[in-house]
């Protein structure tokens, strides 16, 4: 059974995959969210969420790249509108890019464009609401730390632990450098918002069946998506700045 | 006691703090490498450097910008023609960068300039490298992986550590996500490159009193590169792929 969700939620890469499963989850709880802002780069094209924002009234879709400075200050600003002066219970950075590259192909290109994507947009993202986010935190009528009082999840990735590298596919040094990199984001957010009462935490989806992932992976969305509602809707301020399995294990850094 | 050295090393970064002095201690063993490839981005200015080349023949300058692509490729070719058919047995990623930025200052630029230093120029040279560290690692007459056959040591930081970040300066963002980054390369080319008889490794240099360091830091360079060469030459196909202090203990990644 989940705990009851928070009230305002933002997720990015919303359009597809886990992003929209998340949204498609949250909005068809039984109590859910008040407002959930369903970002995506290519709303026109988001043929899925809109749907799913037709059906339910508290999503609201938005134009966000995340690798765009300017479009995270504006949609910063929409938000806020939107909000009317509530504070952001959750932000979910999901959007993310998943290249392939081993030892004898991988560029700078790919390298510097993974970072970008996988990193450097969910910690300026999470930059940018953190006085949406920490009013939330101040506002929320409870003790400890929670999703209902305030939470930054990092979707993160298995082969972003360094310690059971080995075990997992080889190559791919743009998505598991940039992982690894995220986790350390996740970590520091979690120790530096901690007084703020916000918690952060990398969270893996586990090997799922999505454009990004791989076609032979044994979790659809709707379950990675199931299972990791309920860990992080049971998160507290113990699991701040951990990076935990959709199963809601620790995962070794 | 040091174990006997390699043949031919490559130092990044080479014009001062760690770089230099890993080139002044390696050329003045008693049993010293036949060729020390030392680089650095301006060797024009790099005066300390020039008085070590021009009191020990072994030490050859090069100029090297690691976040220059094409100034990479035409140094290879250079190294190939100093070392007349001799593999490299060691590469020495050391060139990096310390800046500061925390949650609140951090930017885009100061996160993407810190990820091409640390983690993608070390990952390219030794890319380009790969041909003469692995004609090294054949024709050495060794059983094992040791820095006598082949071996990619890249400077990495306590800071790198997830797990023990809680533990040490807060903030700095672009530094950490680099150097946790820079391990998951460290040990994706362990394993990567067991086979074809090169060590990987990624190592601390401690705190030492650097200009990239804290002025008050406990350790002086020449002392943090003693304890690293005895580091080095004692590494063997048990430590591939692992992070290792600068006293030769494990660090949790």
């Amino acid at each position: 059974m989940m705990n009851s969700p928070p009230n305002t939620v933002l997720v990015t890469g919303s359009n597809r995959g886990l992003g929209l499963e998340f949204v498609r989850q949250l909005a068809s709880l039984p109590v859910s969210p008040s407002c959930i802002i369903a970002t995506c780069r290519k709303p026109d094209n988001a043929v899925a969420l809109k749907k799913i924002a037709s059906k339910y009234p508290s999503v609201h879709i938005l134009k966000l790249d995340v690798t765009d400075r300017e479009n995270i200050r504006s949609v910063t600003e929409k938000v806020g509108h939107i909000l009317e002066g509530q504070g952001l219970n959750l932000l979910l950075n999901n959007a993310g890019v998943g290249p392939g590259g081993d030892l004898y192909d991988v560029t700078e290109d790919i390298m510097m464009h993974t970072f970008k994507t996988n990193v450097v947009a969910p910690l300026l993202v999470t930059q940018a609401f953190l006085p949406l986010l920490k009013s939330a935190a101040k506002t929320a009528d409870c003790i400890g730390l929670s999703w209902r009082k305030s939470a930054v999840v990092n979707i993160s990735s298995r082969l972003a632990s360094i310690e059971t590298n080995e075990d997992y596919l080889l190559g791919r040094y743009p998505y598991k450098t940039s992982k690894a990199a995220l986790n350390m984001v996740s970590k520091n957010l979690g120790v530096d918002l901690r007084e703020d009462g916000i918690l952060a935490v990398s969270l893996s989806p586990g090997s799922v069946r999505t454009d990004m992932g791989v076609p032979t992976a044994p979790l659809l969305p709707h379950q990675s998506v199931e299972m990791m509602l309920q860990v992080i809707s049971g998160l507290n301020e113990d699991d701040s700045g951990s990076f935990l399995n959709f199963t809601g294990e620790l995962i070794p850094w």
